[in-house]
């Protein structure tokens, strides 16, 4: 979940002023109303330790009247009387009156990590740190269904400023979180400070815990000010529709998106896609070497799988004419047909509709050993169907976990699953479009539909970077492959499937 | 969940009959209107082997319109195409279309618990097993969001119909769903058969996957004519219940209960609490013996209790004047005060209301070591509260999974929990009324709410039973206590509560 946050954007200080008066003057109007409703409200931050919180939570407290919250400070080790209480009930009793706002500053999910960690290694802690999850959905969840809005952000920066702010950090002597608990485990806890090894610990745990009704927020931080105002931005959200479903009827609520507009604040659309460096080439020879390269090793992994007995799903996804074709095309041109199977997906006939959007799917996930190639897939539904109002917004919203699911349950049972996105620019598009037009062998290949879909361009583009950062998970990481240049695309396809499945396979 | 099904009921042929008559018609119509409003249905029947399904599943059926429905079997070893692809993949692909209903002879349950138990020993798959369930549970989940109706029934009989069955299946050598498992992997699967080792696991089983959206229906099904109605009753309430919620706005909808006056048939009620023996007695000088024994032990018992840092909820609950006080009296009689507390509960204060209702009883819990009793608890919530109208109907409904899900993470925390039901009858209870009344001692104990509340008895006698049925879990019994003698009553609770530390304390 926290790969395909572009963590670049920065606001500068005199548009983060002015922004701050309007949104302030907005969250203590809010925050009354709130009150008056008895709307309850629990905040959890949590983030990379080192990523700026406390002083992010602070300039955003300041916002608020001080007698309508309680600030709960949890990144020291609980005093002796609490560990001696089961873990859930200890933050029971925390639980803001409702009309109160409650936030936590490291919550249950900090301390649930760390009590893990501090007993026993990081690998043989899963099934209980898999239990505390458990545990805490189930508490979230509870207090979901009783009205309770419930708002977890989670800090999000890039390594490198981790590593500077740690620097810092022992420069100055700042107390960390976990400072108190290994002083009393004599357990090492610097792990945690290891960004690398800590990264897919912590993108399990995000991916394991958003839900409907506590849903996370990735905030990029390595800019205090976009950090701040992305916090701000999304309370002010939630309370709002939080107030119009208690006070409105469903077909009274019109509000959907925060008018950011309206506010007068800039927006905070971070892009993946943006950052992506579409100027990566090939030339013909390393073209031609690499191709035969990876496809001789992909022809005997082939062999490997169905030895091993490991089924492989892989996903292409792109824009039109990003080249999804010919890259199937060079993936398989030296396979064995016994064992792939290329699935190209279009818009459901008849009897597919009056089903699950995933049923139609079944069918082609591949047997123990076998491949299937999937030419567009089940992200059709956060995809075109959202974009074209094929679903309604409650079912795409609802599809990103439902999808995650899915891919979760396949890999559990040894399903190997590669995701692709092609990437090209809106120009290489057009430019493939014209040729396609005025080529009599390719004119087949573009129809109305396609300029079409041209047009909704940057509805797309919004649709697009949603799904990467929603469904990248640690077991089905999305891979964005550059591709303007075909050369370059088709050998990275080549190359990254040899290396994942060697990888996997490993295992 | 299964314990607390009274299986004595039985239904006459003929009563049966005219019943069937009726209720066929009316599924029939219920089909064809399902069909209009194309709500796909899937009915699932699982079952104690030999429970005597296939039978009613058949007299079922008999009463659809067979192009509106399918059939799927389960019960025989999946084809060696089905067993090379994961798990839940195998019956996606076997989801009706909208508006028809799919009927599963056994399903995915039956086979998790085949394939699991297959593998290795019941203990050690406990891991793998819980899996499978969070992946079934994360299948029916996603299908109700989409508008599936999901029903599950499972068929319980008691275990001397059981073995009597049983005997009768092995005269006539009839074969068993898993003949054809052992036969393939060589292994014993018999303990199926051993109805005391198989129940706990069942119970676990039907616990972890009873949901909102694809909720068990205990089936008592040592009366073949009683079983079938019941299923026939569930399946017409589920789909006029989902009928009524497409076509109605939330405002319109009218439909609580199945109106079986209205169709003519009979009650199907069964009561465990009309069960009790209450005329159990204990004499003097037995009592005066016992008492002193396990008030002996339970003082021996809290200090083991304290050593082992485990802590003890008991729970009591029951009619007015039951002897809730004398029991409790007697338990701590000669505890050490340090060790325990007595929490007695009422309505709760302004502040407590402003909260989730199990909010106030977190403080109580005991620390590792301690013991609380609660004199009344949580239940309130679906006692109290649900025949005052103090919480809505969603609300109590909702509370009987919560409440197991809060008790199960007390009992994964370390927590022994006891809850005992002080079941007297309405004569004793006017008795000791009265005699409270005159006697100038005990009159303060007597209030105008007791007698209110002994006029809603039959209300509060249907709330009782289901809380019984639905709440006693595997970790947290009920424990129904005869309580017309009240020294019956208290020994029952003194030896009852020093049996169960004892033997938790072992494990």
């Amino acid at each position: 979940m926290l790969e395909k946050f572009d963590l670049s954007k920065t606001i500068t200080d005199a548009e983060y002023k002015k922004s701050e008066k309007k949104l302030k003057a907005r969250l203590g109007e809010l925050q009354r109303k709130a009150w008056d409703l008895k709307i309850p409200v629990i905040l959890v931050f949590e983030g990379w330790h080192i990523s700026g919180m406390a002083e992010d939570i602070n300039r955003f407290i300041l916002s608020l009247d001080p007698r309508g919250y309680s600030f709960h400070a949890m990144m020291t080790r609980p005093c002796y009387e609490e560990l001696l209480k089961p873990f859930i009930v200890r933050f029971w009793s925390r639980i803001p009156v409702r009309g109160k706002i409650a936030i936590f500053d490291r919550s249950w999910y900090s301390r649930a990590v760390i009590e893990c960690l501090e007993k026993e290694s990081l690998e043989s802690h899963e099934e209980e740190m898999g239990k505390r999850l458990e545990e805490i959905n189930c508490f979230e969840r509870q207090l979901g269904d009783d009205g309770y809005l419930i708002m977890k952000f989670f800090l999000h920066i890039s390594e490198k400023k981790h590593k500077e702010r740690f620097d810092n950090f022992k420069k100055d002597n700042i107390p960390l979180i976990f400072d108190d608990y290994e002083k009393e485990s004599g357990k090492d806890l610097d792990f945690i400070l290891n960004y690398k090894d800590y990264l897919p610990f912590v993108e399990k745990l995000l991916e394991k815990t958003d839900m409907p009704y506590a849903p996370w927020t990735i905030v990029e931080a390595n800019d205090r000010n976009f950090a701040t105002l992305k916090i701000m931005m999304a309370v002010i959200h939630a309370i709002e529709t939080s107030i119009e479903n208690t006070t409105r009827t469903p077909a009274e609520q019109t509000l959907k998106y925060l008018n950011m507009e309206a506010l007068g604040v800039p927006q905070l659309n971070n892009s993946t896609l943006e950052n992506v460096d579409l100027s990566k080439k090939m030339n013909a020879n390393e073209y031609k070497e690499s191709k035969k390269l990876y496809q001789q090793k992909l022809s005997a992994l082939q062999y490997e799988l169905f030895k091993k007995k490991r089924p492989l799903v892989i996903v292409f996804e792109g824009w039109d004419a990003a080249g999804k074709g010919g890259g199937i095309y060079r993936l398989v041109e030296n396979l064995n047909p016994r064992l792939y199977r290329v699935v190209p997906v279009s818009s459901p006939n008849d009897i597919e509709k009056a089903h699950h959007y995933l049923w139609r799917f079944c069918e082609a996930i591949p047997k123990a050993g076998h491949i299937t190639i999937f030419d567009r897939s089940w992200y059709g539904r956060v995809l075109v169907e959202r974009v074209e109002g094929l679903c309604s917004e409650e079912e795409w919203k609802r599809a990103y976990r439902e999808i995650n699911e899915f891919e979760e349950f396949l890999t559990q049972a040894g399903v190997i699953i590669l995701k692709f996105w092609l990437q090209i620019d809106k120009d290489t598009q057009l430019n493939r479009f014209n040729s396609r037009l005025f080529d009599p062998e390719k004119k087949w290949k573009i129809t109305a539909e396609d300029w079409r879909n041209r047009s909704r361009w940057e509805d797309y583009k919004i649709a697009v970077e949603e799904m990467l950062q929603k469904t990248s998970t640690t077991n089905a990481r999305w891979i964005v492959v550059e591709s303007n240049d075909k050369r370059y695309s088709r050998i990275k396809v080549l190359k990254t499937t040899t290396e994942v499945i060697e990888n996997r396979l490993k295992k």
